[in-house]
């Protein structure tokens, strides 16, 4: 793609950085915003700035937030001795969205992963056990990747609980609803009949 | 979705307001910047910054431009007789991409459309037939969209240079190389066959 200007070529490169923005894309969005009168460049750069200076992690769940702690973690509508363990702040949001759990969170920041260089001293770990035993957490539910590193994360949970008595789970795996089971994976299909669980009429 | 911050959703939606950026992707960059730390944000803040302060239009071609006349309407090498009109910068990049034109360009910034209300005081029409009065322009290759505005603005255009006396050409339109006959739409095939060009053995 040619440029005529620097300043443009500079915006598209600046767009192009993030994850699937190509350079097409970036042009476009740039091309849009030129045409725009309606003050959305100043919106972005505005909320970016805020980002920076205004966005803070909550100081007991390492959720995102505006004030040292979460709205969740100060709730007094929330149960207090639930913990839900998971990677990162997306997995709140997600949780969050499905109406099902009104306890508290833990967000790790990722999962142990020895080959990327992630040990549990780069994690929100500590902090994780420092709260179970301060809080008198009763149940941690394990809601990490089902993959090789996030089975290693929470066997390494589950290992270092051991001796505080708490009640540990794992979020439910097996085939999705409205999935047809001939599309499932052999994994999932697998595990979902070993893991079968006792039919219930009144199941919701 | 339910957002933990308020900072963060409205980085969200500054996102979101920009064209083919739902809200989930909104927040995949907004994650992706706030877990970047090599200056990410800052670039695309002083990238859109420089845009609103630095980026000019050319004041003969209207092309966007980091000075008052931008490279191609200065470059020395460049055919002066031969204008190219097209509607955005857009088309200015995709035509000079083709690296088979070395005239002059000159952006209309859209096309004559009534429904719209866009007529051609909207447009840099006047320009263009002050250009072509004095600058002694030869020829003129219209290169608008094959649209009912598109046609009417190639008709205006080419009615109100009628007396000036200067060639006027419009870009070809057939069958896309490489393209199979019978995935052509009716019209282009249709058209491809009245417009048909005299068979030559020393094509390129």
């Amino acid at each position: 793609m040619k440029y005529s200007s620097n300043v443009l070529e500079e915006a598209v490169l600046a767009l192009n950085a993030l994850p699937s923005i190509g350079k097409k894309t970036a042009l476009r969005l740039i091309l849009h915003i030129l045409n725009d009168d309606t003050g959305k460049a100043d919106k972005i750069v505005q909320s970016l700035e805020d980002l920076k200076t205004k966005l803070k992690t909550c100081s007991s769940c390492f959720n995102y937030s505006d004030k040292e702690t979460c709205g969740i973690c100060l709730s007094p509508e929330r149960l207090k001795s639930t913990i839900c363990v998971v990677e990162s702040v997306r997995d709140v949001m997600a949780i969050e969205d499905t109406d099902q759990y009104s306890g508290q969170y833990h967000v790790l920041g990722g999962v142990i992963s020895p080959l990327n260089g992630i040990g549990q001293e780069q994690l929100n770990m500590q902090a994780l056990f420092d709260r179970i035993k301060e809080h008198k957490i009763e149940e941690v539910i394990l809601a990490l990747s089902p993959t090789v590193d996030g089975d290693t994360t929470s066997y390494y949970i589950s290992k270092n609980l051991e001796a505080m008595h708490v009640k540990i789970s794992t979020i439910a795996r097996g085939v999705s609803f409205g999935g047809e089971l001939e599309y499932a994976d052999e994994i999932t299909l697998g595990r979902s009949i070993l893991a079968r669980t006792p039919y219930s009429l009144n199941t919701d």
